[in-house]
């Protein structure tokens, strides 16, 4: 078997803030090397060897899953195994990922009865009534009831692009939250806004050698989507010293650093609150993105789903990219957007669902039917996470049997998550060395580490990163998972990691307390 | 902006079974100047147009929800809104696609119980104790404990390899159905089957050359995925006078003609029981087929998501391509292979709840561990659909509470099947020029039309394939939707349509008195 050849534009795609990715790179070739050996020796030789399938699946790297979360569920089962073990805690808490209700946040009760309902139909029975009432309110019941009407079942494919009643409801949330109209053919459900955002990157990318643009630090389902698809990330750097702010004229050079190298940049990623930086942007600044937007003809993708976890309300409140655009008149009136949501953040955390939608806007007919085409070979997406979006979007309102305790529900989470996210961010700037933005919106801190040249040596020897050695270690001593920086992408010789603030509140003060030993104790033992 | 030059792979790969995609690509083209012409005369100019978008996803075809579903969708729209209407029906029938439950099929009260249990946790709280088990058998209760217990909450993400309490039950499953042991870390669960074979394929396709081997007709979700990673699709043909049996010679000579194009064909789909076409395997035959793929160094793809829907138990028994490679003893023990399931299909139909899973036997552990971090990218499979699953590989068993009502509903939906399956061939037999295989298997007939030669050229002039032109004239005359054969492939020259058998029996009557009153009109119209 003859190895194949990796065009340049593979370390372009991976050497994103390290040099690292060209180590691994080596590493993997060595490797493939000894397999292929190995294939020559052995019979039956296997026919899938690591070297023979697809390298673009091989250049994913997706980090929030990564060594750190691999190591975190070797942990969980020694401590579910053994009666003595050697850790100094009893629990592994799950920091790296956004899954709110993994610790312990409970779900909105009035969208679960409702989901509960739909799931078993005879309990709308007349005869059921009685007892089903004392069990549920009437508004889910009611809501149930309309759900299914429109619906038929939900273990029927729906429509391809989503329940259409669903749309429509969807539509009228835009149209509500951002005072301009909203199209429900516009509108695509999904299996979460991940898979919205692949669907839409496939489409974009037609070959090797377009770009997208997108912020570093990044949610890595960026660079996970275009090294799969085979094109290749055009880095801009958020500004760490302006509370992780966009600069216009980052968004200049790194295009024009793009177009230099050939590139057919086509699109621009924005991650508004910021993942994993938790920034929220200003109105005047989204001006200027579309304006940019417009001036160089690149179509926007505003990644949108933090959009309810906003912690300064008053100075940062969010404004969707959908009504910039519809506020700066004629001139943007064909501006090209793709707007996403979901259902596994804001205050529902229900992340399990795997529901979300996506809203085109401008978007040529012909492109919204190859879209639907390909919604179409997937069948439909699954019609709880549907439902889940018109929870979502129609909640209880004022007057409903559950509006108060649904009120009640959703601000005592969001309390709890602003509270949270200022005693964390307090903790981790009370760290020597360690600096750390206060969160505007988002579940996540991205605190800076200045590591001593010790420890990246003997980072470097153990043949990790610096900040994945941290991280590591933090691990082993904690039993906190978090998720090194360079998973995201930092400017080169910064060191950081990403934290959820989702821990409960009874928890954060002993999490405080180890953190703050262990990063002595690291110190200490690296001190230069 | 330049007109991409296609290479000679995409003609191989639409060309199948028909010169009608040449000509569609010559239509596309000329739209595509057009469209081109109208970015350079029009300001501002859009960004993405049909002729800038990725090419692989514009090669995707997918009849099953094509041109005769958006027709059908019209159509019911038109039924729904107006009060006097043009048609000799009340409603549209879908036909087109195996959605049991969108046709009145119920759903299997237990599963939906725990499911609804699961939804709605504090409906297990001891307080709730008594009402509650007035709705709900005691063992649905239990279920849902367990799962919940292993689970924590529906709306957390997963392991995203699927929850591994799931995961090990479907290998005791497995185990149990083979008589052979399985591996909870070589099973993934899936948002149905289609991402299973799409993860899959997406692995093995590694560059424009590949070559997979599926059968013809085929279900085109095997024809979109191989376009869209732009693979090379090698057909093989079923036997339609051996009712749709597999010969090992077209196998034999379909992997010489691809290979002598140059493919480097890989692996090789088999679907049993077959879909559209419905015939299921002898055991005999499957150890030719795995005897052929072994000695051509080929992977096997067994898509067995209808391994309960089988007609003939005693003379067709369905057996698992797992169990007959395990059975063939020790030359065999590392052939590699990925076996597909469903909870869309067999009784349950659950087809809204996108759940499934697939098994790797004998794959590398770095595939595996490949496969797994493609996974986690799009975090986990939604969890309710892997509660389904769940439920699928662990119903209630002798003795439970709910055993006997189960297995009463899975009786009935089971005998109602089959006699609609042979209603629906007999009719589909009697009509003049039209034959049709008995279904050992799966929800599809896929019978032959004899067309006049009047209606071929009547549709050539429409711009239609005859199989299009006649499942299109039925859907207006009797509302009934099915797909063209086209839409699947079959031998040049000869047209066929697949029809599920999931009407309900009451509707099947009048269903068969409209079409052959249809058809019979369709041959006076068109006689030659």
């Amino acid at each position: 078997m003859m190895r194949k050849t990796y065009k340049p534009a593979f370390f372009l795609a991976c050497r994103l803030g390290s040099t690292i990715y060209q180590q691994t790179y080596l590493k993997i070739s060595k490797l493939n090397m000894s397999v292929s050996n190995h294939v020559q020796s052995a019979s039956p030789a296997k026919i899938l060897t690591y070297e023979s399938i697809n390298p673009h699946v091989k250049r994913v790297e997706y980090a929030v899953r990564g060594e750190l979360a691999i190591r975190a569920e070797q942990i969980k089962d020694e401590l579910s195994k053994e009666n003595s073990h050697n850790y100094d805690f009893d629990a592994v808490v799950n920091c790296n990922i956004g899954n709110p209700q993994q610790l312990k946040q409970k779900p909105i009760t009035f969208f679960r009865q409702v989901a509960s309902l739909t799931e078993y139909p005879d309990l709308l029975l007349p005869e059921n009534r009685e007892q089903v009432e004392a069990l549920y309110p009437t508004d889910a019941i009611e809501r149930a009831q309309k759900l299914l009407k429109e619906i038929g079942s939900v273990g029927a494919y729906s429509h391809s692009q989503g329940i259409h009643y669903i749309r429509n409801n969807v539509a009228k949330f835009i149209e509500e939250r951002d005072g301009y109209p909203a199209n429900p053919n516009d509108i695509f459900l999904t299996q979460g806004a991940s898979a919205g955002v692949q669907a839409v990157l496939q489409l974009i990318i037609t070959h090797s050698n377009v770009g997208i643009m997108i912020p570093i630090p990044q949610y890595p389902l960026y660079t996970a989507t275009l090294a799969l698809y085979d094109a290749q990330p055009v880095p801009y750097y958020l500004n760490e010293e302006e509370d992780w702010g966009l600069d216009l004229s980052q968004l200049a050079s790194s295009l024009s650093v793009g177009r230099s190298k050939g590139l057919d940049v086509r699109a621009l990623v924005i991650i508004n609150p910021g993942n994993p930086t938790g920034q929220c942007l200003t109105e005047h600044n989204m001006r200027e993105i579309v304006d940019f937007c417009h001036n160089e003809h690149i179509v926007l993708l505003a990644d949108e789903v933090y959009q309810t976890n906003i912690y300064q309300p008053d100075e940062r409140p969010f404004h969707s990219f959908k009504k910039v655009i519809r506020s700066m008149g004629k001139k943007y009136e064909r501006f090209e957007l793709f707007s996403f949501h979901s259902v596994s953040k804001g205050m529902i955390g229900e992340c399990g669902r795997r529901g979300g939608y996506y809203e085109c806007t401008n978007i040529d007919s012909r492109i919204i039917e190859e879209l639907y085409k390909m919604a179409s070979v997937s069948l439909c997406p699954n019609v709880q996470g549907q439902i889940m979006v018109d929870l979502m979007v129609q909640p209880p309102k004022r007057g409903d049997k559950s509006y108060t305790s649904y009120q009640k529900e959703l601000n005592e989470i969001y309390e709890s998550l602003r509270r949270r996210s200022m005693k964390l961010s307090e903790c981790f700037n009370q760290l020597e060395g360690v600096t750390c933005n206060n969160a505007q919106g988002s579940m996540y801190l991205f605190p800076q580490l200045r590591l001593p040249q010790k420890a990246i040596e003997a980072a470097h020897q153990a043949g990790k990163k610096p900040d994945e050695f941290y991280c590591l270690a933090m691990l082993d001593a904690t039993g906190v998972c978090v998720v090194p920086g360079s998973g995201f992408g930092q400017k080169n010789g910064t060191w950081h990691f990403r934290s959820t603030f989702l821990p409960p509140e009874e928890l954060l003060d002993g999490f405080c307390i180890k953190l703050q030993k262990f990063h002595n104790e690291f110190l200490e033992k690296y001190c230069d």
